[in-house]
């Protein structure tokens, strides 16, 4: 698709800005000729890292503010053509021991976003990552937009509801709002120092430091989507009139194994890994085998990953590689 | 059956408990023996009214506290053996126009609530009030609880994360807890001093008053329940194990359109009725027909609705001949 029409002097919000989805989203739609703003707390334990934008210099324009600001942003929103809303607490476990932070970021700014726009700015088309966590321990394989959500920790409570007050602000004042369901997303600039946003990330630092990774389990099945085909999708839902008021899901191919992901991994790096038992306070809320259909985003928009796993994989170390040291 | 054993000399805390719902129960569990302690904030918007519980003098005790009143509450639940946690911002049009308060009311505090539990006592065993306003317009008749949520307002999205948060703690933490979507509950004590809680009350108290009531649209099906039948779900969810972690619907028969439920109330009081277009404010938010599923709580718990519309109305109003005065 030729987003340049759609982008080419136009102005942008991403929130979550300097993190790992939200800068490569900006490097494409800086790219495409638009006045990009880019929202983060830069909060150390979450996503947000200068090092994921500081490529773009000039090219965007980071505003340091939190998405709980009120005031900010407020005033942010106004005169903006583009949302694209990606701000948000991603821990699981941090949101089952701190579940009132998870709350203010996830649901509370999400309203207060929405009320801003709706007051100021009902006219910006705004696209709301979501996640497939609020679905739960699937009841069928794909897990397509039929699957009833059931969230399994305070995180996916809230997501589930900052995702429908999206949909809801679309419905029921018109403004032009979008969800992605995204699933297991990775990629350059995904936080790499822990494991806070994904186990891939620190299996990654753990394979370019050369010391082993542990595998927990091995067996679940799940899918990923490479970060060039999210954004992709996140430009397709911002543009498309069809995509209003509508969640998708995202999603990869293949579908393999913790345990072939991590052959895959332990072959492009050389590093190794072991299994590992599931620790028991990560299996209470571990929904086993997952993957995603994206049939819906495919038939409705034109959709799919262009980016297989392997080559995702290469092109993620290959970035590392050069620069680890600013992600730790 | 036979409630003695399980509530005789226990303790009970009941949210909202001067209200519509919550003052049946309260009389109820009174009279099985439970220490009952009643909390209700007393907001006049609300559904909380004195007069609710006159009648019940020494056998509960009122404690005047806002759930969002944290220290209150987490003194609250300790030594609680039960809590039936009604409490709640019910006006779909409040939650529009003044989304953060319900927010507050419906998510925070109950998550709030919920975490006194896991701290304090974590064995109570827990009803939550979930409303099936969460399903939104439906895709089928009657709907069941595989059916998606789609909230259409603010408070959907608020109370469908209340919901979960239960379902939550249930599941993670082992707090014995369980939702019900509760239709359209009706009877002694219900709100009739305007619509705010639901239509049915400002048309008794217009129908008691000699005025015509207002019928907007008239040929939409509703369900409605008896809130003897409400009451006699509560505890029994409350007492079965096999509730835990569950989320049923109500229900109730027959399913009447509102000029059906209308003739009935014209023929039961000597009122008149006009039928209006509906508001277009009202439309963006209303769902169509509906009707919920019962089958579920039937099979699993044995619960039916017992008390038919007809007589049921006809308590209500004969409840409200007498007493009218003190709800206005």
């Amino acid at each position: 698709m030729e987003y340049g029409p759609y982008f080419q002097g136009k102005r942008v919000l991403v929130t979550g800005g300097a993190g790992f989805i939200g800068s490569n989203l900006a490097r494409r739609l800086a790219g495409l000729g638009a006045y990009v703003t880019l929202v983060d707390s830069l909060i150390p334990e979450y996503g947000g890292n200068l090092a994921n934008i500081e490529d773009l210099g000039e090219m965007v324009r980071l505003n340091i503010a939190d998405v709980r600001d009120e005031h900010a942003m407020e005033y942010l929103v106004q005169g903006q053509d583009y949302l694209f809303n990606l701000a948000g607490q991603t821990s699981h476990l941090d949101s089952m021991t701190d579940p009132f932070t998870d709350l203010d970021i996830n649901c509370r700014a999400q309203l207060a976003i929405l009320e801003a726009c709706r007051r100021a700015n009902p006219s910006v088309r705004l696209v709301f990552a979501s996640t497939r966590q609020i679905y739960g321990r699937p009841d069928y394989l794909p897990v397509d937009e039929k699957h009833l959500l059931r969230p399994t920790d305070v995180n996916g409570v809230n997501k589930m509801a900052g995702e429908w007050y999206h949909i809801l602000y679309n419905n029921v004042y018109d403004i032009p709002a979008c969800a992605l369901r995204l699933t297991n997303t990775f990629g350059p600039g995904m936080r790499v120092k822990d494991a806070r946003q994904t186990f891939v990330g620190i299996w990654i630092r753990l394979a370019l430091e050369g010391k082993p990774f542990e595998v927990w389990g091995g067996e679940q099945l799940r899918d990923f989507t490479y970060v060039d085909d999210c954004v992709e999708a996140m430009l397709l839902c911002a543009v498309r009139d069809e995509a209003r008021g509508q969640v998708y899901n995202l999603g990869g191919q293949p579908v393999v194994s913790l345990r072939e992901l991590a052959d895959m991994l332990a072959e492009l790096s050389g590093a190794e890994y072991a299994i590992k038992e599931f620790p028991p306070e990560r299996k209470r809320i571990d929904i086993g085998d997952y993957y995603s259909s994206f049939e819906r985003i495919r038939d409705e928009l034109g959709w799919e990953p262009r980016v297989d796993l392997k080559e995702g994989l290469s092109r993620t170390l290959d970035y590392y590689r050069e620069r680890l040291d600013k992600y730790l």
